[in-house]
This record gives structure tokens, sequence and C-alpha cells, in this order.
């Protein structure tokens, strides 16, 4: 099935039910007030979401139209965002980029860092930029939901604990990178509000393209209305979800709601482009010497969405500007 | 006034005013069912919880006796949890334990972490120890409960975003630190599961020990049963309250309900002794060449509380035992 969240005025808005071809929605006031409650109760709630979901589907329901500006990000603000960086093609890259080696455990320990997740960018928001020296770039990601989690969960036995699949824009300030991380204590102010995909889907809407714990489809980004890649998620993810899993559940448990990203998707096909301006800006200093892309400024606009084969939007579209902040 | 969150069996338990001797606690059920319900209202709600605390210390309500393993988290999740490492002391301490440099602006850009906060222990809650070989260490600390913080707030302007003030064991896993600091992006695996004292108060409970955005007052640690350290919280914090708040609020806003930390409370007098195990290691390899004291094992007890001049312990006592996770 899939799910949003309404914008009403509260801060955790209201959960609706989403048609399959992203036309219609209708709450789920009766079942659950907010995506949190459902999540707080998944095993009891998600059927009676997915029976809504059904009647909706074959029009025993009718759905209001879908206006997307109205939706919020599934959570508008979540108990946690972890964020891994499971592509390594991308960290070779980016940390190429800012002259930084990548970590000796590259492909045996995976990256993960933890994000701030109190307040989260509508999927249609704009993105305010208070300082154009920062360096704003996007990252087009995938990301799973968690229901409870406990401590010490192995990849084996992570499955059962992805309720929902999303997709993320990290928001990231390039040139505040180097000295926060010179600090040792990781991201902070490197990383403001970031952005979701309007609709959240459970990992059954994928069907085969959910391959153990990777989302086998491309990922699309256009940046200023033209094609800026669409690398695939898939056989590239060099840990999946359920080692991302085991990973951040070494020492401690999480709550339902915790959301678990991907890392910027990035292949070594160069043909499909790239999910960051970071990303493409080393290849062109690789390639000719200099950085040529400049990072975004007021006025630019990222597009980020997932096809399935049969061309369906499976989450909806993040569609943002950059706004004077 | 002061506050706290009786488990119920719900997720967020239920919001009770406190006494301010300790002694008796009433249900604040009728104006806010939880800790995050009323600080989403804050404005609204913060008026009448402190009516229904006058009533309970004049003894016009009759309250219940506070039994504190009752007691959850004054928060039993949160939407953030941020740690700042304020006390320059502590910072150079711990770092030389780990053979690391003190970061270079050590003393003009303040450190913080984001740290996990979609669970945490209770007050009296057992620490589970999976891995003796972790070193496990406790890390006493005051916190903030923040309100609704825009991006960008100044030093000058952060005060009126202070809500809550807590007391925290932000316990830490010493032996994870090194490989996880060394892939760059920050603490992860090292931070299991935070504790947090019973009871939060409003700023004004402080009176006169409320300095500027620091707590002047000290802040007590006992390990099995014995003294371990009183460091005066107050004058020691390079970065104030306020300052740390201008940090974080540079490149996004946050949440009713954040929780932003002091880090480890610190002095160079060494007659007050440290509030974590690894300060104290590093001043046995200063003085004898080799660390003496080892991390926390099963059954190892801390005990964490902060008084007023007058004795009053202002937020009940973190007391805690390790046992075999």
């Amino acid at each position: 099935m899939k799910l949003g969240t309404i914008k009403n005025g509260t801060r955790d808005g209201q959960l609706v039910v989403v048609k399959r071809d992203n036309s219609q929605y209708t709450p789920a006031t009766d079942i659950a007030p907010t995506m949190q409650a459902a999540l707080d109760a998944w095993d009891d709630v998600a059927p009676q979401l997915e029976a809504l979901a059904a009647k909706l589907e074959s029009g025993e329901v009718s759905g209001t139209p879908v206006d997307v500006d109205q939706f919020h990000s599934p959570l508008p603000r979540a108990y946690e965002w972890i964020d891994g960086s499971a592509y390594i093609n991308h960290i070779v890259l980016v940390r190429k980029a800012r002259d930084a080696e990548p970590p000796a455990t590259l492909e045996t320990d995976p990256l993960v860092y933890q994000g701030g997740s109190g307040v989260f960018l509508a999927p249609t928001e704009d993105i305010p930029l208070p300082n154009p020296e920062w360096g704003l770039d996007f990252e087009a990601e995938v990301a799973v939901v968690l229901g409870d989690t406990p401590q010490g969960v192995k990849a084996a036995d992570a499955e059962k604990h992805i309720k929902l699949l999303m997709v993320v824009n990290d928001n990231t300030y390039r040139n505040l990178i180097p000295a926060e991380l010179a600090k040792n204590f990781g991201f902070f102010q490197s990383k403001p509000a970031t952005t979701f995909a309007p609709f959240a889907i459970t990992p059954d809407e994928l069907g085969e393209h959910w391959q153990e714990g990777r989302v086998d489809l491309p990922l699309k980004t256009d940046y200023n209305g033209e094609f800026f890649g669409d690398p695939d998620a898939g056989p590239a993810m060099h840990f999946s979800f359920f080692q991302l899993i085991e990973h951040i559940a070494k020492t401690r448990a999480f709550t339902a709601g915790t959301i678990l990203g991907s890392g910027t998707v990035s292949n070594e096909d160069r043909s499909r482009g790239s999910s960051c301006l970071s990303e493409k800006r080393m290849i062109e200093k690789i390639d000719t010497g200099e950085f040529k892309t400049p990072y975004m400024q007021v006025g630019d606009t990222v597009d980020i969405r997932m096809r399935d084969k049969a061309g369906q939007n499976l989450f909806g579209t993040i569609s943002q500007k950059v706004v004077k902040g």
C-alpha cells in the first residue's frame, strides 16, 4: 500500500491512504490519526490500512484528488533519521573531491551518520539558503522506515523490521563539511533539514524490485529541468538495508518510525549520471583538472523520483527550488 | 516547576507535576497527556502546569507518593538529542586518553554530536552490557529541553527557547570510539541508549544558580557507592547553552522537545574528581604511566544527582546498575 501525510495545521499532519496511480487519497483518521501513530501500533493498524487501500483501489471508497503541494513528508518529524553511505562509488568520488581518503574499512564496515530528525522539509517545499557560500548540494537516496527494532538484530532477521520505503533528498552544505569533520564529531551544521518524497510504500509494492534488502530500480534526478542522473539503486548498494540494520542495532534498539537511508545512489557507469553535484564536480576535476558545476544557488531546482518498469511514479516527486533563506 | 513522566504502559508515559521536595506527584492528564504534548503547546500549557504545581505545593491538591522506579525519562523518546562537549578540561583529558589531539578550534567553535533519541533508559533502569570489551563508561551532564527554535537564532536571543533543564548519563562505549571516529562520520555504535534523571525543571527553579545559560551547581557522581566526583557545572562550561543553541541553529530549525546536552561536566581542580571513568583513567596514566580503573563491568553501579545549596535534590537521582545485556 501507499501512504502519505496531508498538511492540516498540526505538527504531524493527517495520515492518508493513496491510490497506487497517485491520483487520489482518502483519510485514514478512523484507523490512525498520524503516520507515527500508525507505526506505533503497526501490527494492528497495517491490516486496516491495507483494507482501506484495497477499497480506494477498487473504487468502493471514493478519494480526493491528490495535490502534491498539500503533502508533507510522510513523517513530518521522526524520532531518528540515520543515514548510511552504502554506494562505494559515491564515497570514493566525494572523498576525492575534498582530498580525503576513503576509510580503510570501506567494504567491510558500513558508514552511517545520525541526522537531525525534528524538522523535515515537505516534498515540494522551497529549500532556504541563508548563505550561498555554504555550498548547497542535493543527494538523492532511498530509505526504509523501521518498526520497533531490538538491539542485536542480525541482517538475516532484519527484513521483518522494515515497514515502509521512502525517497530522500539529503540536503548538504558541502563547504561546511571539511571544518566540521576535522573536529571528529561527525556532521552537524553541514546537514540542514532533509526532504522526503510525498508517498511511503510497503516493500511488497516493489514486487521483484525488492531484492534482498535493496531497491532494484533507477532513482532519477533532474537538475534545473534537465536530466542529471538515473543510477540504479539496486546492485551498486554495497551494504543492503538488512546489513545496515545489523550495523546500527549493534549497541542499541530503535523505536517505531526510525528512518534509515541508503546514502547517495551512485553507479560506476558514467552514462547513468549522478545523484548529487559533488560527484559531478569530482568527475569534472578528474577529466579536466577543475571543478566546473557550481553548488546550488537561489533559483536552482531539483526533482527526484523513482518509477517502476511500467512507468509508475512510486513515491511521487520531490520537487524543490532554492530560495534566499 | 518540576515535571516528570510516569510509566503507564504506553510509549510516552503520563505527564505528572512533582512537588519541589520530590515527595509527591500528581497527574497532569487534563492539561497535557505527555511531556511531548506539553512541549508541543508550551505557551498554553505551561501556565496551567504552573497553577497545578502551586496547588500541589500548597497542599490544595493532594499528591501520590513518589516511587522513583515508576518514573521514565522525562521524555521517554525525543525528536532530537544533541550533545555538546563544552567543558574544555574534559575534551583535553579524553583526547589524551585515546592519543588524539584536541581540535584546533577548541575554544572558538563548539563540539556537538547528534545522538540517538528514539529509545532512552529510565532513571533507575539497568544498563545492559552485551560485551564487556566495548568499554562502558558513564558521563554525567546537564541538558536543556528546547521549545520550537528557528534557524539562525543568536545566543543573545536563545534563552527564551529553553523550557526545561535535565540531568543526563550519556552512556558511552569507549573502546568502540577510535575505530568509529576514524571513519569520519562521528559517533554511532559507541553511543548506546542515554539515561535521564527523573525530573525536569524550569530554569526559574535554579534561581541565582541559573547563570547566563550555565547551571552553577555541582553535579555529583557516586561510583559503586563511593564518591567519584562533584565538579561544578557552572564557570567551567566554556560555551554556555545560549552559545550552543546559536551553534546548532546555524543551518536548521528544531522542534519542541529537542534535548541539548552540555557534555561531560569537568573541572581542572582534581579534588572535584571526575564525571566519567575515562578522565580518571587519563589522570592515572599521567600520574603513574598506566591506566588503572577498568571500564564498567556487570554489577557496577553509578548514581548521579545535583543538589542546590539547601541540599534539595533538584532532578532526582540517576541510579543504574550494569547487567549482562
